[in-house]
């Protein structure tokens, strides 16, 4: 059976047809080609959080028009009516016929309910990258002076000599001529990057890149003012291949040509956000000049396409931690092909040049008094002290709060239910876009433990209760319901405002969500116990990440996230690691701070402490719960 | 008409078939491909001096089997005789049709006379390239050490941070444990230009490459001793496009691609010299790490791709004058990837990195006394002066003493009449390859010349004289033959012992040698007026050059090229060129001087001088015929 009219002719007999529904649109692959992989050459993004191993069940689709046999693996994850109508994992399928396939779940690439509270508008300006505008004097019989020479003697403050690449100095005494003498260089140190036709000194743009493991922003800077032009974020591609770090690690080891491919939908997912800042500004790919990037160590490793592989086992040993800088066009960028690209400098294995750009951002290594920052995203790393010391670690919270291993969790996006909230009458909750929710994402994960802890829906175990014994009011009983093992909470049913049909959160969703926020609290908990430090001492809270942007910081003290301290304490800064990368873009005084913060900042490894299993275990209580 | 059988299918309609015999070698082409370009293709070098422009004659060859018409330029350069028999010149052929042509005079790319002078067998060792062997500690959890600064802290003398490229990065911390953390970095500078395995620590490979107008020579050097492992030579393949610089400047600024095609031939012929190295010396390309390469400035420009289109109009600017350094792998060489390629620094657009390297080999810029340094080429470069004081110019001596423009004139190779002398009752000659003469090479012609002045063949003029009024013995005025406008004289004739047919010296030939020597001439007085110096004041005269090798000394003062000094104060210093890169790729020190060199030697242009013409008309005559 072929999905292709006969004037469609396959290239070859190995080539197989997969056709998406209900969109239509058709991928060309090779026999034994990964559904998941199939549907990305479509540019299709079914989400998938636990590289291709079967287990989060989030990359459900349906197949039409014939049957498939199941995998062990779909067998354990699908329920029997999901099987019984054709429902299959996506990871699960390699494609070895010509298949029609029913989308049941796509993410859109481009997140529209992005946000970032910088803390800071005025950056320092000192970059590294200067523009000389000359008109140069014309060389003559008595003045035989060469070209290159000719642009050095106008360089004052050239320390050593002027350094022309290849390929500008191959075209240099023709476009000297072209423009009569009068022509902007750009130089990085005493490396010329660009030759340009006339004064072109007052533009020079870069890009700040925040590259995350879930969402990569971006944001077009003019470097001689500091103004930010345009921000915009897209989801990280990469995520098809797993939700976190470790899953893509383990595909870019296990696939041939893996951390290739890895580092080659990132390098494309970066260069849409340059195109999207480029259209929207009316600037041309060539006029960007420089990039800095922020990103974990191993999203800086995969970035480079530098392989991670002994990150992700013990030491846990990077291959860099400094700032690595290399041109665009070595990466494959759509700027200046000569531009410098910088990553932030990574502090270790698992605390990255995204926490380098956050402590550089909120000047923790500045502080007078203990200052707590906390990034909670996939990992939660955490940062801890003053200006004389500062120390931190990173804590496996896993994908729970964005959305991973939660049955009904999605990533914060158009119809993620993110906040939610309960009286004593009904339930009440938002919902990203306004829509029909089809989901929670993990600001609404904080906000429904919090309230389920708050009316006794849950016990200081995590336990959801027997309705029989619950002290609240009927109608908050009767969501309670028994799966036939244990119980489910309706947090959304079909009488509530805005809500066609029920969401059911389960037990297995609490106890999640308890391994992630108990990482996190142990986490605070070591590295309060390292520098010696009581609750009271501290200062400031500072808690970054786009996640951060929507936490009810109430919520997040009940469930015990964050330590029992005032409320007033806890400060949002939003998107830290982007404003770090953009301080890092527009001033070499805040390259040197971030090499200093990465020699100075003292990494603890939790596995590697001897109380860490106990702490944990404590923290896995709701004993905040009278707050 | 097809030269191929039906089996050897022809790839395109537009495709030609150029069959050259007596080889047979065959030429698939494109309309309209001129045939020197298609003798190329076929790997057949035909000897061409002047440029395409059907001037120097070199490139005759015989069309077999059909007639083609010829141009007005053929009626010219080629006699009755020549043209009724299917003589052409290939230049003047854009091939449109299927040909069978007959090669009459074919150059061996390579050549076997090859011979250098060294100066000093000892260099200073002081490169810039430094091999660390470590055995790295292997970090672990009480030491995460990332792997970057593992290598970095083991560099004591390192300055700044440790620069590791790209693709070295990549595989760092795979290739640090496949080899047990024992390796041998080689750093230049601050940078990582390679990782190898184990202990190479007393193996690092350079080639020091003499790219002349005529002649690439390429050394191998064992850059930690300084040790010429073995040396190769071959003819420059551009000399296709022209024998002289400037010819080749305006093919590559005329063609469409044409410099891109002079700068492909010019690294296909050095890659074929590093081939032939390592075959010699069992060494894979891997393993040469470091290239230095004098040039003279046009030929500098060739190589690095960069237009030299500036240098032939006035007012004569290059591109650069510095030492230009890259990365081999920028340029295509067949080497080490990341291994630096640098050019001598050039001192002007007419004298360049092959002066300074002779300059900097026989330490012109150290003498006490003042010394005069000679390179006769198709350009001949004149430096002059002390310690004090260096000047130079450059004259164009035109291709005569590398046999062009020189009716039986060819390149010093087999079959090249390289001495000659006459006695009283007959003429003895030496031809390279000890074979029936050919052609006359520069050494030969000078000597040729040198005897008809001493013999008074010629007159002061440069006249060969009515054979009535020659005084000489009978059988010597038997050789002056009247050819229906003026006299020939016959150096080579059938009676003369290893001799089958003659060989005639035209009075047009005499003129072509005067304006030569007359240019070198005029050069040096000018020098000499310039510091005010006469000639009982010079101390040495070092002559360069292939040519300057097998020279005799005293018919190069009888005919005038050099001032009239005494015959021990001449030194032959043979190839000073490719000394001066060996000197340049061993020592730091040797590269600062070379950039010394180039800003302390003062450049004159002789076209400026007032007096020049004058001295050059002058010079034309043979006053020194009474030595």
């Amino acid at each position: 059976m072929s999905y292709l009219s006969s004037e469609e002719e396959k290239l070859s007999e190995n080539e197989i047809i997969v056709v998406f529904q209900p969109s239509g649109k058709i991928a060309k692959v090779l026999a034994g080609t990964n559904l998941l992989e199939a549907a990305r050459k479509a540019k299709i993004n079914i989400p998938a959080f636990c590289g291709n191993r079967g287990k989060c069940g989030k990359c459900k689709i349906k197949i039409l028009q014939k049957e498939l046999p199941f995998t062990n693996q779909e067998m354990l994850t699908l329920s029997p009516e999901e099987r019984s109508i054709g429902i299959h994992l996506a990871c699960q399928i390699n494609v070895t016929e010509d298949l029609m396939v029913e989308i049941i779940d796509e993410e859109k690439i481009t997140t529209t309910s992005f946000l970032t509270y910088d803390i800071a508008e005025v950056y320092e300006i000192d970059g590294h990258l200067k523009k000389h505008h000359f008109k140069l004097n014309k060389p003559d019989i008595n003045n035989m002076i060469d070209d290159s020479f000719n642009i050095e003697k106008h360089i004052p403050e050239l320390q050593t000599d002027l350094f022309i690449p290849l390929p500008l100095l191959q075209s240099l005494s023709t476009s000297l001529r072209k423009n009569d003498f009068d022509i902007t260089i750009t130089t990085e140190n005493n490396h010329v990057i660009n030759i340009e036709a006339g004064d072109t000194s007052q533009r020079l743009l870069g890009i700040a890149i925040d590259l995350g493991t879930t969402t990569i922003v971006g944001s077009l800077v003019e470097m001689l003012t500091g103004k930010i032009m345009a921000v915009k974020a897209i989801t990280n591609p990469q995520a098809t291949y797993g939700a976190d770090v470790i899953s893509r690690v383990n595909y870019s080891n296990s696939e041939p040509g893996g951390l290739v491919k890895l580092q080659a939908i990132v390098i494309e997912a970066i260069n849409e956000i340059i195109e999207m800042l480029c259209e929207s500004t009316d600037t041309k790919f060539r006029e960007i000049y420089e990039m800095s990037l922020a990103g974990n160590t191993i999203m800086n490793h995969l970035f480079l396409g530098v392989n991670p592989q002994f990150i992700a086992e013990a030491p846990y040993i990077p291959a860099f931690r400094k700032s690595q800088k290399f041109m665009a066009e070595e990466l494959g960028l759509a700027m200046l092909p000569r531009g410098p690209v910088s990553t932030l400098p990574n502090i270790s294995g698992y605390v990255g040049g995204d926490i380098t750009g956050f402590i550089l951002a909120c000047d923790l290594h500045k502080k007078d008094k203990f200052t707590l920052g906390i990034d909670v995203g996939t990992n939660g790393e955490i940062v801890f002290g003053s200006k004389e010391k500062l120390i931190c670690c990173s804590t496996a919270a896993g994908p729970a709060f964005e959305g991973g291993q939660i049955s009904c969790g999605m990533r914060a996006m158009e119809g993620a239910l993110d906040k939610y909230f309960i009286d004593e009458e009904q339930v009440f909750f938002h919902v990203i876009g306004d829509v029909e929710p089809k989901g929670i994402c993990g600001t609404g994960l904080i906000d429904i433990v919090a309230e389920m802890v708050r009316f006794g829906i849950v016990d200081e175990t995590g336990k959801i209760i027997d309705p029989g014994t619950f002290a609240g009011p009927d109608w908050l009983r009767k969501r309670i319901v028994h799966n036939g093992t244990n119980y489910d909470f309706a947090i959304v049913s079909e009488e509530d405002l805005g809500a066609k049909q029920s969401l059911f959160f389960k037990q297995q969703d609490i106890r999640e969500l308890q391994l992630a926020k108990s990482a996190v609290a142990a986490g605070i908990t070591i590295l309060m116990k390292e520098l010696n430090v009581e609750i009271d001492a501290i200062d400031e809270v500072l808690i970054a990440g786009a996640f951060g942007s929507y936490l009810n910081k109430y919520n997040a003290l009940r469930i015990g996230l964050i330590p029992n301290i005032a409320p007033e304490k806890i400060k949002f800064v939003g998107n830290a690691a982007s404003m770090g990368a953009k301080k890092f873009l527009l001033s070499k005084n805040a390259r040197r701070e971030a090499e200093e913060i990465i020699n100075s900042t003292k990494y603890i490894e939790l596995s590697m402490r001897m109380d860490f299993q106990e702490i944990f275990t404590e923290k896995m209580f709701f004993e905040q719960a009278g707050l």
